[in-house]
């Protein structure tokens, strides 16, 4: 199996897989590593490479097949089952998590979800209900929760990753703009919106400098 | 300067700015690679590998200038002058965006921010208010808007983003799930929630599989 696959192709295999998966329920068998490119906004040459490294798919002037393609993917990914998730912080990125319609069908089952606003446990958004933080460390065992979301205010983000973490949680998905300090072997994934709105200006100052010119 | 920066770098780039301009408000007036690498989350090599790619700022033994190096990156990312953004749909995530508190002190002005549904227009959001979307174009001119999030249901965004390029954007920041078709030298990056908890499970599967075992 290969070892330290970058961010961006682990990216890049997801939406590989999202298309294989509309191409097999469109029941379509075969699939060219061109097809695969355009409808993922990659080259046809990257779709190739990204794939000899989990072995060789594809039959030389054929295309890959769809359904082992997909069913190969999805081993590579960990997404052959599904991931019990949890939400900490029900302000208004938790509510939209909990009110968002596509973690199912992407095999996410959000089982819980925690808040320490008195006024708003006991409510149910989304079909889960609110729990108080002290719920936490039975309702991740009673659910084999893996995946804490994290979407508490700033100064409360820490706190309840190391708790999540505590309660067994191996992967955190941070949407607090802090850097959490988290045990070797947890993975994290950030949503940042200012780290994405500075790339953004990056690009476009790129873009708008001459190459060779003076800056 | 430097071209074809990886996304990865740039991230990177950007966390090294937020520790210099902390840095710089406590008047800190030198910082070393290996400070700068732990407050940010990588290796000292990796600090000064990037910082390398940019031109020299660091001298051998002594760390780098804390105000000179800030001023660099600053350049660099475009950070140098302030942003205007707009935000396209004003539901969870954009009712969020706009009370974000964060955008200011990070050089991002929120000039403007647009629905379709009547009962939202009107009324004002992190002193902002909302316009329907006929009004983008002027608004767009009006404030010289050249970053727009969308952040609509997922039917609308693709028009939402085709109209706020066809207006002025020159990068998108997206938020609906969906892969929007933009024309060349249009910037994007994508806030993909499943996206980001597909890349953990990945990470969590690969930390549990034995390195040299059977699959």
């Amino acid at each position: 199996m290969a070892r330290k696959t970058s961010d961006s192709t682990v990216r890049r295999l997801s939406r590989y897989l999202r298309r294989l998966r509309k191409l097999d329920a469109q029941d379509r068998k075969v699939v060219s590593s061109r097809e695969l490119a355009e409808t993922t906004g990659t080259t046809a040459a990257q779709v190739r490479k990204d794939l000899s490294h989990f072995g060789s798919f594809g039959k030389r002037g054929q295309g890959y097949s769809v359904g082992d393609l997909r069913v190969h993917l999805e081993e590579i990914l960990g997404l052959d089952h599904r991931w019990t998730v949890a939400v900490l912080g029900i302000g208004k990125i938790g509510s939209a998590l909990l009110g968002y319609g596509y973690f199912t069908e992407r095999g996410f089952d959000i089982a819980a979800a925690f808040d320490s606003d008195p006024s708003k446990i006991g409510s149910e958004l989304g079909g889960v209900r609110i729990q108080p933080l002290n719920a936490l460390e039975e309702a991740f065992r009673e659910h084999r929760i893996s995946i804490a979301i994290i979407a508490t205010p700033v100064e409360a983000a820490q706190d309840a990753a190391s708790r999540a973490v505590s309660a067994g949680a191996r992967a955190i998905l941070n949407f607090a703009p802090i850097k959490l300090s988290l045990p070797e072997g947890v993975a994290l994934r950030e949503m940042d919106v200012t780290l994405e709105l500075e790339g953004l200006c990056y690009l476009v100052t790129e873009a708008s400098t001459p190459a060779d010119g003076p800056e």
